[in-house]
């Protein structure tokens, strides 16, 4: 049985691109209200929020704890009625929340909350348990989809993984007629994803047979930064709307919508098709506004975004208004600064010089020149006489000593940070991370690594990148872009001496630790057997340092931290 | 169809309760050799070892990496041939390993190795991924129950979890008929868990009607500990052999089966049943030996014991020759230091006392007496001078200045693990890890934290174990276990200026962490609002703490670690 509606449909929807804290319920649910106002007044007759919106996202596993699945409950409730006060229990608001059933297994759900109840809900049906993800381990899959017919337009709800492999709730979609997908997510950023994404929702809308809403939060969590990005895409691959990446705000999108024949199927896809009509004004009262695609930025914008981001994020919701960091001069630490002061503003960064008797002249002055570029906080402190403490006792040589100095600088900038209550900032990028070039309780001290998913070789372009955008003020030294990198505990000292050219390092890294790439398919991409087994060696022992390493932005597809889980007791080489 | 096989089968089993290596294929494989030849030498049936004995068990993400799959399909058709050329081609031999199937996919596997080829095969089943397992992150479930007729026994295959709930693959072992199921396990250990595994195995047995041969290793490996244990229960729930925890040995066990009637179902629970008869000699030449049941250890036996082998192993495995650990005059120290001598001998232990200013005379002689008493490498480095080195620069007070104290002695450590060899041991307890009772990169240094696991009040309970276990020479003096706890980091300061006392403060831990209760729960078990908030607070802000902590053997149902993972950023309060 099948028929149609008839002639075109306007829909005004609205997609709350927003900042959410996990945990929050009550900050949440303030977000959501504000958001939802904004909304009805700008005529909305459906407005949006991501995936698990009211308890934030991941909860890990917070998930377990009945009085946390209790809250989130409640707070919706508590949301729903509290809409209505506000005088907004017209608008349908859909708004992710993590609920128990019958059987008190958790679900990842989505509810339209509306005239003071929940009118419609479902759960996510397609569970990631991958890459940073382990949602088999919190949460049951769904057994619904449900179709929600607002303001005459029959509106699937679907949630993130939902859509991102075919067969699954857009086959069911397809089968129950609607005439719009709304996919409400929390997608992590990863550099390039944003592509992907797009592409591979297009799939989807052409199995739905509907276009697809997507609705993605932002904002850092932990290791993961969302980037926003939402959009709309139609069946046959076309985007209709975007907006920008990392930007919060109240994305309303004028669609209209090609009416699907009615049908009755009960159930695809595995899925039980609930149906639910919600009685709203048919029509926005205001005149639709054109649809607006904001051209994608490109990868080192995105990613310094992202950075940023992150960082302003961890350092915000974990309740600190300032940093600390130590500059050496050289160009991990310079981007570090600048990502710092990007994100929370020059007065909020503190910076400390701690030169040693191997640090050159020029170290110092371009951590100065740098500091004063940029109107961080800066000191100086010189580390020889706590080293020549240490080093009555001990008496250390060659990597102890060179250790050492690293580890009176940790102390140090550990010290500020309790006194004056800083968060301190680690500095080291990937490739070092992947190596484990970096010295355990020295440089790796801090509550946060910004750049600690970023190789070594895009931290030098995204200091350019940086200082192009301000080409009058560039935050960044050139001296410290330029010179060849050193960690300068030990006399001429040179990275080179122990690393391969990063250009190389970076590029086998990318194929070890990325694609998880064996030595013959290495060897087959070009690279020097030396080369090759002794990096590998490398990044295989430094497990045990990566496990200590502070948590920091995923920018790249595979970081380091819950991305790649990898044993510190593991006699796997490859080769062998 | 079903009719009987006749008499009772004797059959002679080898379980090879042993130590393995994750990712050290060749080394596994010499290992497995080893035990076969025993086992053959002992006139056994057949020979199993545990779950991917041939990989090591869990493999965490080496299992993505193509190169590692197709070596341990390699590895296991190499050890079968090579168990051919060692004179036991005639010996059917149970390993687990990895393989990927034809559609590329990873599967923890069984199979049966006879005459130089694999005899029959079969996969995992169910994929525990809650508490420290990712299984569905690794492994596609099996679809198959393999019956594997030896000397005229039809043995069943399982893997672990596959005996864990109802419902699976002992449904297809009745179905099949089977005389024997055998379980190879890859099982940690946890307080108590012994006796719910025997009981939940004697579960399965009555539902496959048949006994259960349940076989687990023995071994640290980075936090899990695996206990051995293994033991044969019959249908009817008795016990019928039982070997000790924590020992690796051949279990030679002579059964006398019952044989089933058989059946020719080729379907049960889902599965496909594939049945495989190998041509072994149908009795074993020796007579048969009586049934031992190991006695069950005591709780603080097999705690200590975890501790001592999970120290021991990550030590050894991961190639260090000697430990260090800062002795304090305290019981955690004292404690861990006598956990690192029981495991590798008082000359690879390398104990450091490090007085400040603040340090009693008692707490330097005790530190001296428990190096005394147990012969461990003693040391003294008074703290002073570097303490005040940095004080000049630095001016801290209060909590500052205590954790610098902490960071000057993990500076000390790691330049002596830098300079010698060592690896650093973390002396923090679970309720010190749960509170962040402890000093980031200061008493938290260290590459393994053996009693990171264990409950304050646990930890003297174990002290005077230990010592009880040689009362003519007790390892810990008495002045350690009886003295009040102090940090010793200020004048005159105690643990209990600051926390509750330690026996409400575990039992509150105990509800809080290992049993996620919410306030509520916890206000009607008893506790006081005061003390429960502030101690729910200290531990949720603790997280990031416990993030950096190294990695220690798990104990108790749930470990910090991977076995509970909570976001850092995270405003949930309890009762908020």
């Amino acid at each position: 049985m099948a028929g149609t509606t008839g002639t075109s449909l306007p829909f005004r929807l609205a997609l709350a691109q927003c900042r959410l804290v996990v945990g929050d319920l009550a900050g949440n649910a303030a977000t959501i209200r504000r958001y939802a106002a904004d909304a009805a007044a700008r005529d909305a007759q459906l407005v949006a929020f991501p995936e698990m919106a009211l308890t934030g996202y991941p909860p890990e596993d917070l998930v377990f704890r009945r009085s946390f699945c209790a809250a989130s409950e409640a707070a919706l409730r508590d949301l729903a009625a509290t809409l209505v006060g506000d005088g907004l229990g017209e608008l349908p608001v859909v708004v992710g929340y993590l609920r128990r059933d019958e059987h008190d297994r958790p679900h990842n759900s989505a509810a339209v909350l509306f005239g003071g109840d929940v009118a419609a809900a479902t759960d996510k049906v397609l569970l990631p348990t991958y890459g940073v993800f382990d949602e088999r381990r919190y949460f049951e899959p769904g057994s619904t989809f449900a179709a929600v017919t607002v303001a005459g337009v029959r509106v699937g709800l679907t949630i993130c993984e939902d859509l991102w492999w075919p067969g699954g709730p857009c086959v069911a979609a397809a089968a129950a007629g609607v005439d719009l997908v709304l996919c409400i997510n929390g997608s992590p950023y990863e550099s390039g994803k944003a592509d992907v994404r797009e592409a591979l929702i297009a799939e989807r809308a052409a199995e739905a047979a509907a276009p697809v809403a997507y609705l993605n939060q932002v904002g850092g969590q932990d290791e993961l930064v969302f980037d926003g990005g939402s959009f709309v895409v139609d069946e046959s691959g076309v985007t209709l709307a975007r907006t920008d990446q990392f930007t919060e705000e109240l994305f309303v999108v004028d669609l209209t919508l090609a009416p699907r024949p009615t049908t009755t199927a009960a159930q695809a896809a595995g899925l039980r098709i609930i149906r639910t009509e919600i009685a709203t004004p048919s029509a926005p009262r205001t005149d639709p506004e054109p649809l607006t695609v904001a051209p994608r930025r490109d990868r080192l914008d995105l990613d310094y975004a992202a950075v940023v981001t992150g960082t302003r994020d961890y350092v915000r919701k974990n309740g600190f208004e300032t940093v600390c960091l130590g500059l050496s001069g050289g160009i991990d630490s310079a981007l570090t600064a600048t990502v710092a002061v990007d994100a929370l503003g020059a007065d909020r960064v503190h910076t400390v010089a701690m030169p040693s008797s191997y640090s050159s002249r020029h170290s110092v002055d371009d951590a100065a020149e740098l500091a004063r570029r940029q109107g961080t906080r800066h000191r100086v402190i010189a580390i020889a006489p706590m080293v020549e403490a240490y080093q009555e006792s001990l008496h250390l040589t060659g990597v102890a000593e060179e250790n050492l100095q690293a580890r009176v600088r940790g102390t140090l900038l550990m010290g500020l940070s309790n006194q004056e209550g800083h968060l301190v900032l680690a500095t080291g990028n990937k490739s070092e991370l992947a190596t484990g070039f970096s010295t355990l309780y020295g440089d790796s001290v801090g509550g946060f690594a910004p750049i600690k998913d970023i190789p070594k070789s895009e931290v030098w372009e995204l200091a350019r990148w940086r200082n192009a955008q301000t080409p009058d003020a560039p935050p960044i030294p050139q001296e410290s872009i330029d010179k060849p990198p050193s960690a300068e505990l030990a006399p001429g000292q040179l990275d080179s001496d122990r690393l391969p050219d990063y250009t190389v390092l970076d590029r086998l890294l990318d194929d070890y630790v990325e694609n998880d790439l064996g030595r013959a398919e290495l060897l087959a991409r070009g690279f020097d057997a030396e080369t090759l087994d002794r990096t590998m060696r490398l990044v295989d022992l430094a497990e045990y340092k990566r496990r200590q390493y502070p948590p920091g932005p995923k920018v790249t597809p595979r970081a380091f931290g819950r991305d790649r889980r990898l044993p510190i007791t593991n006699r796997w080489r490859e080769g062998t």
